[in-house]
């Protein structure tokens, strides 16, 4: 409470005074996004004012965008500056607390979640093996497990041992445990050009060199990613073939096996994330570059954060025989074993065939939403506004004309009760500010179509109210 | 199976072949520690040769050290290198698979977890959130778990705000986190001689320079610490001041004081480890370092491990408040956000009063255990052997003289069924080969007391058979 605490002076209303008080303490960073503000009643006994001064200076912080109130109740900060933002949402985390219309988040919507099949497995878990399922687990992970994914793996052409396969607390644990492994100060590492902040923080906290290579509609700029390994030989390049984050976008064959030999020549590894090839919303799938993989040179990580549930906290690795050893040894000791209950259980998911069951109900409803949200987006964004038609996954990418900066329409949107995210989070070198991605997993159809209507209605007036200004900051700065 | 492969010659017989054979597999890390042999059907078939071929050689690998066979059937690969002993079992993973004396794992005893009821709360936390518990998780942690946990830490001393706790999926993570926080290349981390393997697993993996300082009975060295402070300026120092890992060492008041007192002199960050605080078999606690810590110098990570299940990946961390956010942001690009789920349903089990009871019970029976086993060692143990004798924690510390090899001692136990743990794996500069450890959480009183016997019968006959042979490697190599 003590940051709170102000002396008024005879200068302006209290209200006033206290209303800048508390945007200073938000763009100092002294309060953090989401970081919950005292009620309105103890604040105001704390300052020794009135309830309505602490209401009023409430409301002109929601409006000025630096503060969200929730329904059940809480006023939370908006966190104020790029790098606040770059911190908290990377990872698309959803926030329970929720603007009407949520096209921020790409989190799959927990009221789709198998929860009543989930929970009569754990329990079956926990009556089968009791104590066994908590205690830590043997290196690798549970060797049933391995077992049944090697058998659903086929499905993805990919034919290995469960001694091949390893299990990790998430696809962002396995991007981070191969950084650790493989990567030392001033390597360099290829990304696609824009990619997943989470593996990009990875990277940079081994200190490498980052090397963006654009994504086109057919995957990865192949000149250009030839080019860079000549020059450069990094030690691995991390791609999304499927449906590829946050584009969307798909590698074709012929670029996937473009990608293969130029590893293989350049002697380099490939990181595969797969997050969302599940959700392929065609009859078409493609194979993955493991299945591709010739010379051992793809290091897979599947996640069941996306097409599953994220907060299971599961995903696989599969790595080339050469790194297997050093790449368990390494996750051991980021967290020593993955929840075994949580193994076990997604074990018998697996064994009692409720996975295809499960990707198959959720690609429908997704499939639907996605439409939905293409349709209209066609309808109600201007002409000068292109966006990805992505055919899977969970996102649509969007780009504004050059100058214009999406971080200031996301708070013109927010003020409309849309959640957009600006794209400047998926550059390492942060000078593409033009960009933004919509999600649209948890909302509705209803939703959706309401939401890009006052979406599309805030980017023509985005586009008219901001025109000739250039590169634009916080429209709240002192430049306006 | 390709592996086992052999084309038989007519120089010896067949099953004295196949042993040589898989020794090599074994001793080439072709396959590794706890791998599973094939069936003796299946490799009879396999290379076309009889049961009794395969059943004479498995017996010869047994006989030599080479595996081990499960109760319920099976015969496992045991790691022949001090290097993949290192890997496997820093953790004290504790297989499942066991020896008939297991004082090797310091895993808890699953038989004592308090699984009926856990599982209940897990299904109140289901029908009470559904999804949500699935989802991603709010950064820092579930915020009435951190609520929980910061009535919970006024019985420590230690009183916090829920926005200073944040959540990790276990306490590996933590030192992870903050070796990746903290520790650039060459930097200088001291750890205690001897210390927790993963700790120094994390520090190495950053580059560090690791500097040892011997603990004694009440604490670190505090001489040589100094010492070392003030000629290497080390960003940190990683301490357990309750019931050190390996050797169960206590740190005295008068020492907690002083390393306090030398991190702000040479302005320093201390890590403290609390895996065994809960498990002191003493009325007499000691106040943790975070609770004397005058100026924010200290990193508190308290395990739920040890104390209560290993398999729940749950603990908790209190960095200062200079470097909450920084670490915060490391955790989520380490594995985004720990369990919902479990997090969930421990904030139930501490809100039901339920973690007191659990200590409680827990601590009866460990300290009976314990107390079994040091009366057990003073009567078995031969004179020149000491050992450590702890008030809490789940380790006793035995140190062989001088020129005697744990490692040799290790399998000449193993024979008889006894399995300890060499204690070079604690060591960083792996010079000290006298030493083990033994743990009594997998092992029942009457095991205690027959497995101790054997221990000492074998350590004597190691003794005189052994002795002037100086410093010694595997009886097996080819010096013998």
């Amino acid at each position: 409470m003590k940051d709170f605490y102000l002396s008024f002076d005879e200068s302006s209303p209290k209200y006033l005074q206290l209303t800048k008080h508390i945007k200073e303490l938000i763009t100092s960073g002294k309060l953090t996004n989401h970081y919950r503000l005292p009620s309105i009643r103890r604040l105001s006994q704390h300052l020794k004012v009135s309830t309505s001064t602490i209401v009023q200076c409430y409301n002109n912080l929601e409006n000025d965008g630096f503060v969200y109130k929730k329904v059940g109740g809480g006023t939370y900060v908006i966190g104020d500056n790029n790098k606040s933002m770059l911190k908290e949402d990377f990872s698309d985390i959803s926030l329970e607390s929720k603007v009407p219309y949520d096209f921020a988040s790409a989190s799959p919507s927990p009221v789709f979640f198998p929860v009543k099949t989930f929970k009569e497995l754990l329990n079956r878990v926990l009556d089968r093996d009791g104590g066994y399922a908590f205690n830590y687990q043997e290196q690798g992970g549970y060797l049933p497990l391995r077992q049944s994914l090697t058998s659903m793996l086929t499905n993805y052409k990919i034919y290995v041992t469960a001694q091949e396969v390893s299990i990790i607390t998430g696809g962002q644990q396995g991007v981070d445990i191969i950084a650790k492994a493989l990567l030392e100060k001033n390597d360099y590492v290829v990304v696609e050009k824009p990619s997943y902040p989470g593996a990009i923080a990875s990277f940079n906290s081994r200190s490498a060199n980052i090397i963006e290579v654009p994504i086109r509609q057919k995957g990865i700029d192949l000149i250009q990613l030839e080019k860079v390994l000549a020059q450069y030989k990094p030690k691995l390049m991390y791609l999304m073939p499927d449906f590829q984050s946050p584009t969307g976008y798909q590698y074709d064959l012929k670029s996937r096996k473009k990608v293969i030999e130029l590893a293989n020549k350049y002697n380099t590894y490939i990181v595969e994330d797969d997050h969302f090839s599940d959700l392929n919303y065609t009859s078409n799938s493609l194979p993955p570059l493991k299945s591709l993989d010739t010379m051992d040179k793809v290091i897979f990580v599947k996640s069941f954060s996306k097409a599953f549930m994220p907060g299971l906290r599961l995903a696989l690795m599969i790595p080339p025989s050469s790194l297997h050893n050093q790449l368990n040894e390494v996750k051991q000791h980021t967290d020593i074993s993955t929840s075994g209950l949580v193994q076990r259980a997604f074990d018998l998911f697996l064994r009692e065939g409720l996975w295809d069951v499960h990707i198959k109900s959720t690609k429908q409803i997704y499939a639907r939403r996605f439409s939905t949200a293409l349709k209209m987006l066609e309808r109600t964004l201007p002409w000068e506004v292109p966006f990805t038609h992505p055919t899977g996954g969970l996102c649509i990418w969007v780009s504004l004309p050059h100058n214009y900066n999406s971080q200031t329409l996301y708070y013109e949107a927010l003020k409309k009760g849309v959640a957009i995210l600006p794209g400047h989070r998926f550059y390492f070198s942060q000078n593409q500010h033009n960009t933004f991605r919509l999600s649209f997993t948890s909302v509705t159809e209803q939703e959706i179509a309401e939401g890009t209507k006052l979406l599309g209605d805030t980017v023509k007036q985005f586009l008219t109210d901001y025109r000739d200004l250039g590169h634009l900051k916080h429209p709240k700065s002192k430049f306006f």
